[in-house]
């Protein structure tokens, strides 16, 4: 375990802490809020980022060791002999467990953190050709063979997280050490790759990330050469130059040019990272027309293609995400990294438009996406997230194709950053997390206070610690479609409450004024559109911003798939600080179904006319989908037939 | 096209003309009957064989030309410059249109054809090494890589079917070219595997199929060597040594030993070909355990893991039999050569058992695993067999893994050897095709047509053309609960008749007697276990041995997936003489649901009370799902929704 105590020293950053940095973004309609100015605490985020460095990114570490990542990194150096280890694109987990470990340092150094990066950053500067190229597998005996296959060994993606693990640390800590190995091998792609009339040669990376990565190291270097290079791959990409490959072209989205790519399809994190970078494009560079296609591909991949939990990606076959309706739970792929892929895009139209929905899924994916992705104990991971299970999938401590680690980490220590926006005079309150922070707002600097027991309680108390005229804009989540109310030093606020909104206080503040939200967490049972085959006559139950599941933990000898939900006995949400960390439970009544004997030995029967008979109620024990597989081995399930009551 | 016209030399086969050689099987308790002494007739399989012959044959022939699968031949042989092209089993595509094209022959030469299989042979027999290796891929460079990568290069597959080809050209025409070739390949596979003990490599491969091939070869030749090397394959499988591929053990059913493998899994031709092999050992050496083992394997394979349509694979990722209940419908993977390794499994098990539920699954499979697979111009096949369809999925003339089409058209060539077997002085009659038979029965050879419009109508008449004393034993299909009836010379038999069994009927027969079978065929409407989530609240039809679809070309406009089954309108079943061949249509009442607005922007909504509102009925067209995908692009569904009837 890391010890968390922090060194005396400040951290010397010279550019605002921003986790994306639009704060000249031409077309962000909303400005970000530094890492920096948050600090959360209540029971539920403020362990979990704790849990990150001081258990998550100390075993990282000594995975990226035993694994011989690091060591790959000497091999190139010529201190140690050992052959190349594992995966072509293994140099990626080192680059973003860096950018954790930089964020996690964003209020102060941890010396036994940095001791650990300034090992890292050794070992990656040693590396270097002296023509800026990277790249532990393309180094020694393969040294050959750089950029001869574009489209399935991933020099470029290695680029990308290089970049972004360069920029987080220099934002985070003021450390320029490894963005200027970034730089130059960000320069090297800008002299090899480019336009045919600049004698460049035109080509793509199979796995998309240098496009936003690029976009960001022009934010932080101010060199516009980096977002013409962005530009560059998005309009190359979509001419059909990485054929042959297993999943054609759609997996590499290589099929069509993006503008005239509708729906998003193939392997999901290419995808979602794709998104990302044109996204951030559209932001520095004003274009309706592509900021109006981005919305149209979120419309269709969240009413068409996406799970409850808010993951992505319906196949196993090419880690793709499906056609429309295409969600099979108990082979669901959602990989990890797709719902952080999703975060990252919503947090980008969020900037881009200012509209709620954007803000609504980012919290619903954390909570219910990517969270499930990450054990209670802090050294688990699923690569995987189905959404029903027979008792055999188990998190790891590691994967040979070991993405989703270190991507949570990365994302968990972003989080602060993804709290508050600012427009204007507006600060916008994205999330609700108990916390503190001090919210620069042009010349100013607002202070406030959230105290909360979100998620388990939607009551939410802002406390101001600035006085002065500005407006806070609160988020109304889409779930909350009743009954939420707005009180503001003990007066209703007496304006239309619109859910899946955001609502404007504007006031001239007073230190010490206090708003107090109410967001009523009713348990909701949910119902799947007639075309998604998989959950007719199933639902799903979610309270507030949390998506629910049973487990056969707390059914002995019942079959999940036989547990019909009575709809109207009433549901109770119970909060029990012993169980799973700490989580509100839901109890109620669910009956067994009993099946005709005939089904035992048979898979399709002539159809009966026989009622379905539900033996005496049962205890409901649903727990937060996130917090499944903690308990040992567990079938799991979020759909449940329920009753139709009219038969 | 190739004229069917036959030379008047007669066949001079040596050997009995059985698709699989149990006439001396030890633990054969039915015994086959040559494929020469049927011959088929009527509007149903005679078409459809004369079209193997005259169209598929021919323009497959041409494909194995011009895709470089023959010339891969001709530069083993120095006749060629070319680079060795496609896949590296290529190989066995000319070895199963060789055997399609031999049983073709059974009845005499048919010389445009023999033309084509003697220029194939001059080709194999140059390609042969010294030592008796023949594979095209590991020769010239590649000759010094040969087994070295047992796991994912196929070798032994290609002498599978190698051998399989030989034994069938040579039962079929007497042919021993082939043989000669072959035997020589199995005498080396011999010489280099084995057990430890005789100084040989223990090792399998990835593939299987040598082992049922091996048997055969046995079977054709004698020798018992062949015999203990299958055995020896089948004990060597299981122990992991086909480590590091990208689905695990089980994709090639090596995580365990056969005899604690309870269920099918992972690659589903592979299982299938697997399990072939196992049940020729157990007809050759008894093994009541063993033949247990494998009635329990088929037993969860068809009651859990199977497609109504008989196909199975449940995944595309490593074209795998799935979980219990995953048959998603869409995404059905179910390849052709699938369903035709299930027809040949339960063949196997037929002989092994004597029990009506494996004829009752070869001849479903036939219909409607397999025959979906190809086009009815006869040019153009499916390797991937969905049983939902968004219209993009359409047959090909070729694959670059083009296994399925020279499969089926072996399947098709060797299906009069289906219909009958024998047991002392007993004729079982498996499948119910019009046409003729002069079936050896001990010393007699006992003359029978039958006459029926079978698969649209359930009559059958068998007229008895050889006095004498013995047994007619009559499949009742399991299909068939109720109205079965029998009618010898008029006379109804007063006999129970059990559905899903074979009905006895000893008598003294005379010359001319006729047996009168009748199959009453009501449309039925199926359900699947409610596991099955994704057939939640559907029904399939269908009617006799065949099962239906609806296709879009029948309903302009409406989405199938908004149709909805009224159950109490009777569906009348119609012959449509130029229809699709000439098939019966279901016709009927079907309702469009009225979806509630807000699923348009949805795909989960807080759960509704609402009332399913249905509009005016439409006429329900639904056609043969063998048929399918025959006018044109069009969506396709064999599961629809029907009506509560309480809602």
């Amino acid at each position: 375990m890391i010890s968390l105590e922090r060194s005396k020293m400040t951290t010397q950053s010279e550019s605002a802490q921003y986790v994306v940095d639009l704060s000249h973004s031409k077309a962000a309609v909303l400005k970000p809020v530094p890492v920096s100015a948050v600090t959360l605490a209540g029971d539920f985020w403020e362990p979990r980022l704790r849990r990150i460095v001081e258990v998550s990114l100390p075993s990282q570490y000594a995975l990226l060791e035993s694994t011989g990542r690091l060591n790959n990194f000497r091999r190139v150096a010529g201190q140690c002999d050992d052959p190349y280890k594992g995966l072509f694109f293994n140099d990626t987990d080192i680059y973003k467990w860096i950018e954790a470990a930089a964020w996690a340092q964003v209020k102060g150094p941890i010396p036994a953190l940095q001791k650990l990066i300034d090992e890292a950053l050794d070992l990656i500067e040693g590396a270097q050709d002296s023509d800026g190229y990277i790249d532990t597998y393309f180094s020694v005996e393969r040294k050959k063979d750089r950029w001869t296959d574009l489209r399935d060994l991933h020099e470029m993606y290695c680029a990308g997280h290089l970049i972004q693990a360069a920029v987080a640390l220099h934002r985070a800590t003021g450390n320029k050490r490894l963005l200027t190995v970034a730089t130059r091998f960000a320069d090297l792609i800008c002299d090899l790759f480019g336009p045919e009339e600049q004698g460049k040669r035109v080509a793509v990376d199979g796995h998309q990330i240098i496009e936003m990565a690029l976009i960001e190291l022009a934010r932080e270097t101010g060199e516009s050469r980096y977002l013409e290079q962005a530009r560059f791959f998005i309009d190359a990409r979509g001419h059909g130059t990485l054929t042959g490959g297993r999943w054609g072209l759609e997996y590499f989205q290589d099929h069509v040019p993006f503008r005239e790519m509708t729906t998003l399809c193939g392997h999901a994190v290419r995808a979602l990272y794709y998104v990302c970078g044109v996204t951030d494009l559209v932001l520095e560079n004003p274009d309706s027309a592509l900021l109006d296609l981005l919305e149209k591909q979120w419309t269709n991949l969240t009413s068409r293609r996406m799970y409850i939990s808010g993951g992505v990606g319906s196949r196993h076959d090419g880690e793709a995400i499906g056609k429309d309706f295409e969600l099979p739970n108990a082979r669901a792929y959602t990989e990890t990294c797709a719902a952080i892929g999703s975060v990252m895009w919503n947090h980008r139209l969020l900037a881009a438009t200012g509209r709620a929905r954007y803000a609504d899924l980012i919290e619903w994916t954390l909570y219910n996406g990517m969270l499930p992705g990450w054990a209670l104990d802090g050294t688990h991971y699923f690569y995987v997230n189905p959404l029903e299970d027979d008792g055999t999938h188990h998190r790891q401590t590691w994967y040979e194709c070991s993405c989703c680690p270190p991507n949570v980490a990365r994302t968990l220590a972003e989080l602060p950053g993804y709290v508050y926006s600012t427009r204007g005079d507006e600060i916008w309150v994205n999330l609700f997390i108990e916390g503190e922070a001090e919210i620069p707002l042009g010349a100013r600097t607002v202070r406030l206070t959230q105290r909360t027991r979100y998620p388990w309680d939607g009551a939410v108390e802002i406390t101001v610690g600035t006085s002065g005229a500005f407006a806070l804009q609160l988020r109304v989540p889409a779930w909350c479609t009743e009954g939420a109310s707005v009180v503001v030093n003990g007066e209703a606020l007496n304006a239309p409450i619109v859910s899946g909104d955001y609502l404007a206080i504007r006031r001239d503040w007073t230190v010490g004024d206090v708003v107090r939200l109410d967001l009523p967490m009713p348990v909701r049972h949910w119902e799947s559109h007639p075309h998604l085959h998989e959950n007719a006559g199933r639902i799903a139950l979610s309270r507030g911003p949390i998506l629910y599941c049973v487990e056969s933990v707390d059914y002995q000898g019942a079959e999940l798939d036989d547990l019909v939900i009575d709809k109207v006995t009433p549901i109770d949400a119970v909060y029990e600080p012993d169980m799973l960390g700490g989580i509100v439970v839901l109890r109620g009544a669910v009956h067994i179904q009993q099946r005709d004997k005939g089904w035992d030995a048979a898979l399709y029967q002539p159809l009966a006319q026989g009622q379905v008979d539900l033996a005496t109620p049962l205890t409901l024990t649903a727990i937060p989908y996130f917090a499944w597989q903690n308990r040992g081995a567990a079938k799991m399930a979020v759909w449940l037939p329920h009753e139709h009551g009219c038969c």
